[in-house]
C-alpha cells in the first residue's frame, strides 16, 4: 500500500493498537464477572496477509459462550463487496474488534459489540461499529441503562449521533423474514468517512463505554432464577440470532466473501440453539411482551423522563 | 394467468395432485417407521394466492423432527429472482413438496427430498428437485443403496441423468465457507425445461423412489447404539446444515424472497444444534472419516463393482 501517506498509515496503526488493547481490557472484565473460566487465546494468520487473535470463553459460570475477536488483515475487495462499500474494487486493510457474549442465564441479554477501521488503496478510509442488546426477557431499567450510556457517549461528540445511530441500529438488526428485530438495539454506524481523527475519538469513546453499558446488567441479572421454560425460550430466540447472522449480517457476509477465518467469524453463533416448529409464546406472557417490543421498536430513553 | 393453454394448466394440476398424494404416502410411511408419533397437519394460505399443507412430526421414536410440506402458490417474481431463474419478472405459479427428516439416532442420516413444478405467465414451465443424504457416521453400504436406487430411476429415463444429477448435487450442496459438502449427495436437477410430459414421468418416478431409497437405511440403523459422543457430533454437524440452508439454499432464499410462509420454509432447520468454537474430530476417528468424504466427494456406485 505504497500510495498511503504516513499520516494515514499512522491512523490505521493507532486504531489497531487501540482495538488490541481494548480486547485485553474486555476479556479481563468478562473473566472477572464470569468467575469460573478464562478465555482461550487462538492466534491466526489471514491467507492474504495480517491475522488476528480470537479469544473464546465456553461453559463459564456466567457466560455459556463468548468471543472477543481482534483482527488486522489485508485483502482485495471483490467486485460485489466493492459495490456494497461504494468504492472501486481494490486492495484493503481492515482492523477490528468483534465481541459476542451469550450468557447461560436467560435473564441476562446477549450482547454484541463491534468496531472497525477500513482503509482502501485509493485513500478512502472509514470507521464503523456499534453495540446492541438481545434480551430474552424484558427488563426496561436494564435496557434504558444500556441506551442511556450510549447516548451520553454520542452526545459528547455530536447531538445528532444517538438518534441517528439508534434508528440505524433498529433498521439494521431487523429480521425481514420474521418481521421482528433481533433485539432491543443500541447504536450502529456503518461508515464514518468524514473527519477521521474526530471519528477515531468517537470510536474510542464507544469502545471504552461498552463494558459500562453491559456489565452492570450482567451483575444485576446473574442471580435471577430461571428454569426449563426460560431456557427453552432462550434456545428458541437464539435461533433468530442465527437466522439474522447467517442471512443478513454484513460483517459475517464480509468475512465469508473475503475468505476470512471462518471459526472467528462464526464464533458469534450461540452454543446451543433450538428450532421447534411454529413455536409461539402464550398471550400476555413475559415471552409475548418481548415479542411486542421486537415488532415495535421503542424509544428507551424517554422512559426515564 | 389467461395466457396459459388448458393443456399446460392441466400439467400444473396433475403435478399438484401427484405431489399432494405423495405427501400423504410419505407421511404414512414415516409414521409407520417412527412407531410413536403422528404428523400434525397445518394448512395455510399464501398472501398472494394459493396455500399449502405443512405436516410436522416432533420428538418421535425415530424422528426428532421431520417436515413434509406441500404447497401450491401464486406470486410475482421479483427482479432478482427472475434474473436467477433466467426469465423476465412476471407472475408465477408453483407447486412443490419438500421433505426434511432429522432422526434422533446419530447413526441414521438426515434426509432431504424435494420436487417442484413452476410455471410463469409467458408460458415457460419447468420441473426441479432432488434428494440427498446427510450422514453423521459413514455406512458405505447404506450410501451405496441410496445412490443405486436413484441411479436405477434415472437410468430408466435417460442414461445421462444419474452422472449429471449426481455431480450437480455435489456442486449444489457444497458449503463454500467450510470447503466441505453438506452430506454425501444424491441427485439434484434444477430446471428440466424440455419435454414436460417426459419430465413429469421422471419426477413421478423420483417421487415414488424416495421412500425406497431412504427407509431401508432408517430400518438398518435405528437399533444402532449411540451415546454422548455421537450425539455431540450430530449436534455439531447439524450446525453445518443450518449454515448451508440459511446461506446458500435456493429453495430457502426463494421462499424468503417471495414472502413465503416462514415456518414452512424453515421447518428444515434441525431441532437442536450446537456451535462449539473450532470443534475438530480426533485424527483417524469415525468422525474424521466422515470429514474426509465430505471434502472429497466419492463415486458411490463404483463401490459395488
Amino acid at each position: 500500500m505504497e500510495t498511503l501517506t504516513s499520516e494515514k498509515a499512522s491512523l490505521k496503526s493507532r486504531a489497531s493498537t487501540f482495538l488490541k488493547e481494548l480486547q485485553g481490557k474486555i476479556c479481563a472484565a468478562i473473566e472477572s464477572v464470569d468467575g469460573q473460566k478464562r478465555f482461550s487465546i487462538d492466534r491466526w494468520d489471514h491467507p492474504h496477509g495480517g491475522g488476528g487473535d480470537t479469544r473464546i470463553i465456553e461453559q463459564g459460570g456466567v457466560f455459556e459462550k463468548g468471543g472477543v475477536n481482534f483482527s488486522d488483515v489485508r485483502g482485495e475487495l471483490s467486485e460485489r463487496l466493492a459495490q456494497r462499500l461504494k468504492v472501486p474494487p481494490q486492495a484493503f486493510q481492515a482492523t477490528g474488534i468483534s465481541v459476542v457474549l451469550h450468557p447461560c442465564n436467560p435473564m441476562i441479554p446477549t450482547a454484541h459489540f463491534n468496531l472497525r477501521y477500513v482503509e482502501v488503496e485509493n485513500g478512502d478510509r472509514w470507521f464503523g461499529g456499534g453495540t446492541d442488546l438481545t434480551p430474552y426477557y424484558l427488563n426496561e431499567q436494564d435496557i434504558t441503562h444500556f441506551h442511556t450510556t450510549l447516548k451520553r457517549v454520542c452526545d459528547r461528540h455530536n447531538p445528532s449521533y444517538y438518534p441517528l445511530f439508534k434508528k440505524w441500529c433498529d433498521e439494521y438488526f431487523f429480521i425481514k423474514h420474521r418481521h421482528e428485530e433481533r433485539g432491543v438495539g443500541g447504536i450502529f454506524f456503518d461508515d464514518l468517512r468524514e473527519q477521521p481523527e474526530q471519528s477515531f475519538a468517537f470510536v474510542q469513546d464507544v469502545g471504552n463505554a461498552f463494558l459500562e453499558a453491559y456489565i452492570p446488567i450482567v451483575n444485576n441479572r446473574k442471580k435471577d432464577q430461571w428454569g426449563d421454560a426460560e431456557r427453552q425460550w432462550q434456545l428458541h430466540r437464539r435461533g433468530r440470532y442465527v437466522e439474522f447472522n447467517l442471512t443478513y449480517d454484513r460483517g459475517t457476509l464480509f468475512g465469508l466473501e473475503t475468505d476470512g477465518r471462518i471459526e472467528s467469524i462464526l464464533m458469534s453463533l450461540p452454543p446451543v440453539v433450538e428450532w421447534k416448529y411454529n413455536f409461539q409464546p402464550k398471550p400476555d406472557s413475559r415471552e409475548a411482551k418481548l415479542l411486542d417490543v421486537l415488532t415495535k421498536p421503542k424509544d428507551w430513553i424517554t422512559l426515564q423522563v
